[in-house]
């Protein structure tokens, strides 16, 4: 396997609003974006690939002159990977609200030439969805040879094949879920509260304070972690393993290095992270409920997406997005006959484990990329 | 089953100090206790039954002109109920370092008058226990016909039988764990850290700023509930029920059933706990550990326990301590071919179960203890 090299990001300026599910629409925006690979002269070999809550467009390849700045799904996407990028163009798409480079709260408000802080319209998968659609549009991709995504991703992908459908060929949807379950929702809203409630925060604007609420977003951090973790890998990895030789018998210095590793991941986030972004994607998780419309019908719901082919992919330890929350997913296809491969993957390491390369993992989404790879046009 | 009645608390003072195991000891302390039923002239009928975290001495009856003060444990202990007081002498101690009586951080230092606060000094289950055998001693109790608890409760009940094996007939632990996992730890983690970096918690010397770290309390309960609570009960009681008919697209208002529920428990609690206490239980939770003076060999710690008689109780969907945490608990028992009885609860309810009425869970420790009656000499 070759390496990608040095990748550049892209920004594409739109100047027609976007109609959001809310209701209200987000004024003239901006996508940053990259691509990896060659598209074809048929145009027929882009693969989008969809991202997660602290994730971003860069999913490959290094920025120049930046050492170790390899994009989050580089074990993944680059030449000679699984998703191959002598076959494919590979393209991903910064969302809305996030903090990363596209049009988001830090932004500014062009009625108001302050941030938008928390009057940033809530964004939601399909708005994201509608978003990268336009994306394509702009680069001449009429049709995606798949979309990718996994947990939130996963979401995004999903949505595609109901939204778009025509302008996929299949859907890859790894460690997700058709709708957060009621704990899910209230991981998200403990971390939500600990942000909002965060006096720094300043009601969502707390940019003009010169202040970021970062404690809060510490604890959002934490408890996320927590969540994307398999409490095996972390009994393996942390277990009850002290920082010191002898307990300090202290309420607030660091004692056990489960809870070092914590405070360290919760430190970093909230240095880098924006909190009304943190709101803003919990919520389009929240949201995300596609059978919703069809009176809580998930096999009616995929009714749209007939013809696709689907590879669902769940990892036994992830207690976030369950194997059962997969198995839903692949029961509405296969009640509307939809082809659908599952794997279920026998992996220790939780939610997390959809970032990791398990080999059986990356065998299942070889085959499936190397299988459509096949069956582009050329 | 008849009512228990009204009840009143008792103090009792101790003036010797208190030995701490972090080398620390707690000057004069009090401790404040409840019984029921009455102590036969053989001294012999009297059962402990330890708290967990958010409870008290207070385990069964009402107190007088309060409607609706029945004690934590009410449903399972009273006259004709599991742990019958017509036939034994129960008693409920309020740990050291609690918000609702005994000795605490709201109390004064008697070297400064001024609240203990975050000095209050670190105790640990085995601390606890020690108090709770010095108040046996002024009630002329030798020995106990058994000691009871679930959680947190559990944990001491364990602890009585390795520290204070001659004092106890039996023991029965309830939905508990030999020590915290990493995820445990992790989580109790969170919620310290969201205590602790609340600007109202002033180092936990809150009282003299006439505030109190609300907002910390309310995120600290907000995680605990998610883990007292199965993930499937959640799931039923409240799913993706939503507030209002349509959603509103507010990342700060509450949108679904699960968003209202957890900020009512976290408002309710932030006004009666204390948060130096929060932070003092949870470490007496991550420290208790019994085989790690064994070099992590339970069966080697529960050599101690031989030739009294256990019975441990788990919940199947109590992923805080899981099933799988107990069958250590009795695999340590076994292999010290201690006698032991171990019931594995197929309820929904999650780490909560053990405070909830189950008939097949109350009636295994109805059996228990009315096996014990019989045995228990006049």
């Amino acid at each position: 396997m070759g390496a990608l090299g040095h990748v550049t990001p892209q920004t594409q300026r739109f100047d027609a609003p976007l109609p959001l599910r809310s209701g209200a629409q987000l004024p003239g925006y901006e996508l940053v974006y990259e691509t990896y690979g060659t598209l074809n002269a048929a145009r027929s070999n882009a693969v989008l690939v969809c991202h997660a809550l602290n994730a971003s467009h860069h999913v490959a390849g290094t920025y120049a002159g930046q050492d170790k700045s390899e994009g989050w799904w580089d074990n993944l996407v680059g030449p000679g990977k699984p998703l191959d990028t002598d076959k494919f163009f590979v393209i991903g798409i910064n969302n809305l609200g996030s903090c990363f480079g596209s049009t988001g709260p830090m932004h500014m408000h062009p009625a108001t030439g302050r941030p938008w802080g928390a009057d940033f319209p809530v964004v939601t998968v399909e708005d994201w969805v509608d978003a990268q659609a336009r994306l394509l549009d702009v680069l001449g991709i009429d049709r995606l040879a798949a979309v990718l995504g996994g947990s939130l991703g996963g979401m995004q992908a999903l949505s595609w094949t109901l939204r778009h459908g025509q302008r996929v060929g299949e859907c890859v949807a790894v460690a997700t879920a058709p709708n957060l379950s009621a704990q899910n929702i209230a991981f998200n809203e403990v971390a939500r509260r600990a942000i909002i409630t965060d006096p720094d925060f300043h009601g969502g604007h707390f940019y003009a304070h010169g202040v970021v609420p970062q404690r809060g977003l510490r604890v959002a951090r934490m408890i996320g972690h927590i969540t994307y973790l398999s409490d095996d890998s972390m009994e393996e990895k942390f277990g009850r393993q002290m920082r010191a030789a002898e307990l300090g018998y202290s309420t607030q210095d660091i004692e056990f290095q489960i809870e070092s590793y914590l405070r360290y991941q919760g430190d970093k986030f909230s240095t880098y992270f924006d909190a009304n972004t943190y709101l803003l994607i919990t919520r389009a998780l929240d949201y995300f409920d596609p059978a919703a419309a069809f009176g809580g019908d998930l096999s009616a719901a995929f009714a749209a997406a007939r013809g696709k082919r689907f590879t669902v992919v769940s990892f036994t330890t992830d207690w976030r997005f369950s194997p059962a929350r997969s198995r839903e997913i692949v029961k509405a296809l296969v009640d509307n006959r939809i082809d659908v491969s599952y794997a279920e993957i026998a992996a220790p390491h939780g939610h997390d484990a959809f970032l990791l390369e398990d080999p059986r993992y990356h065998g299942v989404l070889r085959a499936t990329f190397d299988r459509i790879a096949r069956q582009v046009q050329r």
